[in-house]
């Protein structure tokens, strides 16, 4: 083992190093370098704050290769990458460690790796992503729509120019692969999530929901049952007596279900310099540990013999939003169409009141609002593909799922 | 070391074994002992799940004293003995392991030790008595006085027969002390813990609770700030919209405020076998991991300069509950004895309809609340105390701390 004084010289030596050299004056100026090359071959510890794929896979790879265990936030790393680093890591008896990688400063990933490895976890569902969660709470609170909540957000530094990574759902998507990996030993990609954002969903949506005593949260679910591995982002109406429920504003919150432990939730903050920083330092200090003592954590377990779940195979009641160009007829053709594909309606809801959506349509626009019964995600979007045929329908659907626990 | 395959033999061989040999009959019989001494002077890793403090303690101590690992759940011994046992651990250089101790299955000790390592935490609110929260839950959706909500959990298995320990709090208290200890690396006793259950509280202080959007939980509080450390459990109102709040029934939560972290929850079950053994197992997993590498995990660090802050030192708004026997005169006598304590008034209702309290008095009896600004205990107390010398003050009354943020 290399002196433990070189995890202090490396760390700050980064290439993605949070301390800058005037911040830091303790800081020898010597040790200070930009070849990661060198930092990836001659490190005990390598804290690989760049995020992104490319150098960062490389460099981590090279870094776990050389002995060096690593300490990252890099989600979108681990959720491209997670299975062949987690076999590298264990292949090289070092630590791998990532608190920050998923919900910021929440203590998640070290329970789904150690506290609970002596039961059987069966789901995760996240409000992962803040961004998407302070935009739907906005909605919510303030009666806006998507588009002003956007613009609001992206106004006081909670989104970014870009939004798309956020709303659309990747993000979220990034942190439920990783998160299904460790909670299940399955190598789930990012590539292996699907996803729907939040930008379809209107002030309509909420009010519904909320009428209904229920919330709008974008969840990242993780599941494993009968039909095999899942990791999914969508947008979701759960009950406002709900833990997640109360999940306000940019925080994140993981909702756990173990078949000993039961119900679980982690809350904290999902982002953010400090709370970041809060993970890294806990995982350097673990690693730092176990380097000096000589070995290694727990090593993340991915097993190649668990099928994903089709998608066909998740059932759930969905609430279905249309805005319409009133007239009579429009509910027969749209229940026969619902009938049509086998899925039963449990209630429709015909709002009176004009939307305000596409304003380049002259005529009286209403919403309509079908909430079925369970039935296969698939199915329901064929069925509502088919509805939007109708000409009488305008705009783009929303689609939400309804969480019956 | 000893071989592995001796936890596997030890573990069922505690005199507190959860498996009956009937029905594990994989366990070679022979192997089963109620030899506690052999048990600890002869083992890698010793489970305790008696409970109590002797012969827990010495059992404990004797074990880590012969180079045994000890997983526990008791929280009793460890609220008494805890600094004792963490120094003989770290000198011993063995792990003890206790998440089933507080919390039941909610990873909570391994994030306080591990995870926020790095942070400095400075204060932890827990609903970490399950009886209490159910009892409390049950007023507040069913409007049942105290003794109807503390009955029904008894017959529902929620509350023990000898329910003194959870309602007063002592339960919660023994909670507090680990935490605090855990926490801010101080010696925190449950000696040293200061504790207010729930008896005092009516349906009435419920009722006024959920008027201003607020709920009554017991909390088990542990804090750091500039007076010192301070572990106490208090009945408290906190608004409807903190996360804490939606802790329905018998779950628990421990809302964590750290300096970087900020924020943080964690929520779940906090009794039961199946919860509590998913808890120990996962200890047992970790410390035989341990055992295997020759290692020990983090110990917990005790220094003994911290000091403990007075409970003088603790200031907060109270909503006070008294039951009057309504006659002119009777709201200028409280307020000026306030006011002669030096407590300003934030403001009083007082409610006309006669209150059920105390059969025996014949009058008309009504409840005048009484809420404060920001005051130190000590002096809410006696003053309090000065106002029940007044004759038309019947019965006891409730005092509610008001949580501000």
């Amino acid at each position: 083992m290399r002196s433990v004084s070189a995890v202090r010289s490396c760390f700050p030596a980064s290439p993605a190093c949070i301390l800058k050299p005037s911040s830091a004056p303790w800081v020898d100026k010597t040790l200070l370098t930009t070849d990661t090359e060198k930092v990836a071959t001659n490190s005990d510890i390598v804290v690989e704050l760049i995020g992104g794929l490319e150098p960062a896979c490389a460099l981590v790879l090279k870094a776990l290769d050389c002995g060096a265990s690593v300490v990252t936030a890099n989600k979108a790393l681990l959720a491209k990458h997670g299975p062949e680093l987690y076999r590298k890591a264990a292949e090289k008896n070092v630590d791998l460690y990532f608190e920050a990688a998923v919900g910021g400063a929440i203590p998640l990933i070290r329970p789904l790796r150690e506290s609970l490895t002596g039961d059987r976890v069966t789901s995760v569902l996240g409000i992962l992503n803040g961004t998407t969660n302070y935009i739907l709470d906005e909605m919510t609170t303030k009666g806006l729509d998507f588009d002003v909540a956007l613009k609001d957000a992206q106004a006081k530094g909670y989104a970014e120019a870009d939004p798309t990574g956020d709303i659309e759902g990747e993000d979220a998507a990034n942190k439920a692969a990783i998160v299904a990996s460790l909670a299940f030993h399955a190598p789930v990609s990012v590539d292996d999530v699907s996803m729907e954002g939040i930008t379809k969903i209107t002030a309509d949506d909420i009010a519904a929901a909320t009428a209904e005593g229920k919330v709008v949260k974008l969840l990242a679910v993780a599941e494993n049952d009968e039909n095999g591995v899942s990791a999914r982002v969508y947008p979701a109406l759960i009950d406002a007596e709900h833990p997640l429920a109360s999940v306000h504003g940019s925080f994140n919150a993981a909702f756990v279900h173990a078949e000993a432990a039961d119900d679980l939730m982690f809350y904290g903050r999902g982002a953010g310099g400090a709370a970041t920083a809060s993970a890294v330092v806990g995982d350097i200090v673990t690693v730092a540990q176990h380097r000096v003592q000589g070995t290694a954590g727990p090593q993340v377990l991915i097993y190649n013999d668990l099928p994903m779940a089709p998608l066909s195979a998740s059932r759930a009641p969905f609430a279905v939003r249309f805005c319409i160009c009133d007239r009579p007829g429009i509910l027969a053709a749209i229940s026969k169409t619902f009938g049509d594909h086998g899925i039963s309606i449990n209630g429709v809801n015909q709002d009176l009141k004009p939307t305000p959506h596409d304003p380049g349509y002259s005529g009286e626009l209403q919403t309509l609002r079908v909430v079925t019964h369970p039935c296969d995600e698939i199915t329901l979007r064929q069925t509502v593909e088919d509805v939007c045929k109708f000409s009488f329908v305008i705009g783009e659907p929303s689609i939400l799922r309804v969480m019956e626990r």
